[in-house]
């Protein structure tokens, strides 16, 4: 008994290392088939919506769907047995999205035919933003997160500005314009403003009187100098902490020998804390 | 009497608090329902413009303008009479639009049926923009003002090159495509340069002939070009102040009586130079 | 005689101030009314393109364009006798452009219904970029061409990239979608790429195929990650200038009392170049 | 023989400096006329697919066609006889592509109409990918290269984290529109997403619906923010690059062998912090 312990113990071991593990060879070779069976659920759930696909490759749909499941159910099974503290994981956000990735073909059993099915099977795609919390990546996406949460407060500001020009815009169109042109109402107009200034422009909806044309080319206009300032926003963070990050790796450090206090300027002669005369240096890093 | 006085006093006092104050919790929670009315206000404007909309809900409408009118007389009530010099304050720019959003309807009983309600109404929008002064976003929007204003010499002289571009090219254009292709006069080409340029591409007018798509194809390359040059200039005043902040955040300088040696260091106790004990700051920040 | 010469000369200088000079009040209200002329026969050319305008305003224009003629006439008659050197005037570049838009008129006495002559007034236009020269927006555009030259080499480069990546997605293009979606030839197929690319998407060649649409979809975020790169290099040199000047009106700078070589160390005792003792200090700009 | 031999030499060198150099001026013309005839080929290749060009000037085209051959051929013997390493140039990945260009029409010769030489003679566009590692352009493009080799670790996390968006909007934008509105599947709602996104705005398809296009302007605000994020990425790596290069340019370090302070300026012949002559410099760059 006590040997079956050890052996599942060592079992449980390799196992957390494998499905936990995201540093080890084979936990990345698992981290990479578990994404690969991720997309290809949500590409089942994407193509179904395609004319004629579903009555087509019906039977292979339904089978690859089982496996599908299958492998998530052998996954959870893992996850919750190799891990120290199951109930906290089972309860955590991620472990109620893993747990719901397998339900649906189990569901389907009981309520066959609905269609929420659907919305729980794309559920699944949550599992995906898990990867950007990967070692790998986490480098490069915290930089991310925090030049867009640095930007945040100016943007909000920003956003709010923009969208009350775009009223003012909207309705100075729908004045301009009027019904014939497709500027039916002033929420149509202002539709039409944010397709414009975005410079998205579909040309469903766009101005045909030349007095409307000239207003236009004004908004086009504002709307080129307005791009400029969310980029700009984004941007300076950006450089801040590109130069930051740079200065630091270049500032020459030592500690003065008496009172141990980290010293930054190159020309120091005397230690700024204790006055002690630094006249050994303890390395530049 | 005075008792009376003293209860009115208070009265008015809790009153300025919660109308004209920003930073209490009471004025916070007023703001919100202001700015609440006011989006309210505004979305009754817009949806009536939809077709059908005001036939379907006529009397809701009509009932919501009048609890929206009754709110911001109250609402101004309470300014005036809270405020130390209301005099001030009703003849100031955010006074006279405080007392025109409340006029609308009044206004009806006695003019029924004047479109120039509408836009009345309309300059409630106005009310907006006092937001953007709010303290939480000052700071914000300060920055931004700044880094627009300080790039405004620069993107004056850069629309000004480009307004030109446009006319050179939608003069070309006018003769390469001819009327048939949509390039009706050299006003409608440059309706459609500025389109092109501004990278919005409605698709509303768009070169048919072989000539016109090579010439249209060098327009948007050059506009490739030229929407970096705005972007450019507002992030580079963006990045200075970022990184003047940053540094200015980190810059304090003294100097040492002694040998007059500058020091940057804020928890410098004796001078690097010379060792002389800093016990009088000369400071600048 | 001598009195007249006198007399001449003043009005010569004083037309020399008006006409040729940028600073003074007159010569800028000058100016100011000049843009206005240049300004308003521009419109004229641009106006006479649309239907039906010319056939109903004819006389006016006509007798519009003698007006802006007759000024055009007299201000290069005074431009000629109240500079000093004529000669080299009337054969400099805006010399021959400024004679070139009073001609037109004169022209069509003679050779009356000649289109050439639109052409002519067109080059009118010319006249707008002496204004980007003015002292006024002198230092803007100085600094504006900096930024933009400084960029010029990278950008050839990445343009030529660009240009061979349209040449073989248009090719891709071309055999994925064929000649059914309006991708009729490969050089259509390069006109749908630098459109799309661009971000401008005029909507009137666009894929059909899923296959197509799925090319075209990595087409556009290539092209978002390639719209990044010019904004990026301008934003780079702007950026630089902004810094560099920003350090340089930080910078501290004497001379040695000795040598009188600029000294920009702050904390300089001795001349780097003579070894001159620094004791005075000739101040900081 | 040995007479001959030498002159053979002299050839080959001569040879060498043309078709190998690029500093020298007889090289650089000659790679001149070489991009020439590559850009000609390129030319007829895109031109052919042309409805009716082929057929109005079949012969011309065959005729043109064979002189780019000859001229490869020849210039692909020049290569291989005048360089030191014939074998290992013959099998180098541009050896391979010299000797495919001269291929299609001694094919065509054995192999009729194939359709396939069309595709061996584009790959003549490979050559062009060869002149932007040409000295001239080095520098540019490796500093393009680094910039972009930088940024895109960042730029991966970005486009994962946008696709997964597209999936959720597109999904999203299905269920709201339908299939009435040209949205007919979720793979064509996720087209629509990155058109919109990445502000193309085609236009083939739009929403219709009241509550589907105050979806999509949310959604274009959203992607006017996304914008700005691969932009201050590649911006940022460009700046940093720049201020860098600026900052080395202008560094020079040394040190006083005296009393060791750190020296930066170039011209400095004297210590400035202890008067002592600098006669040996220890520098570092």
């Amino acid at each position: 008994m006590g040997k079956f312990k050890s052996k599942y113990d060592i079992f449980r071991q390799q196992t957390r290392i494998i499905v936990h593990g995201t540093t080890t060879k084979a936990g990345r070779i698992f981290d990479l088939i578990l994404l690969g069976v991720i997309l290809l659920s949500l590409f089942l759930i994407i193509m179904e919506t395609v004319e004629g696909f579903d009555a087509k490759y019906h039977s292979q749909l339904v089978f690859l769907e089982w496996v599908i499941t299958i492998f998530f159910t052998i996954e959870y099974i893992l996850r919750v047995i190799s891990i120290d503290k199951p109930v906290k994981y089972i309860f955590s956000f991620y472990g109620i999205i893993d747990l719901i990735a397998t339900l649906p073909m189990y569901l389907s059993l009981f309520f066959p035919g609905t269609s929420i099915l659907t919305v729980v099977r794309a559920l699944r795609l949550l599992r995906l933003f898990k990867i950007i919390n990967h070692p790998h990546f986490t480098s490069q996406s915290i930089h991310l997160k925090e030049a867009i949460n640095a930007s945040k407060g100016k943007i909000i500001v920003f956003i709010y500005f923009v969208l009350i020009c775009t009223i003012i815009i909207g309705s100075i169109m729908y004045i301009i314009e009027g019904k014939e042109s497709g500027f039916t109402s002033i929420p149509t107009s202002i539709y039409w403003t944010i397709v414009t200034l975005t410079t998205v422009g579909y040309g469903d909806i766009s101005p045909q009187t030349p007095l409307g044309q000239i207003f236009a080319s004004l908004v086009m206009i504002l709307g080129y100098g307005i791009i400029a300032v969310p980029t700009g926003i984004i941007t300076a963070e950006f450089a801040k902490r590109n130069i930051n990050s740079n200065t630091n790796s270049d500032t020459f450090k030592t500690s003065c020998a008496k009172c141990n206090t980290v010293i930054q300027n190159k020309e120091a002669l005397f230690c700024h804390h204790c006055g002690n005369k630094l006249n050994d240096f303890i390395g530049s890093s």
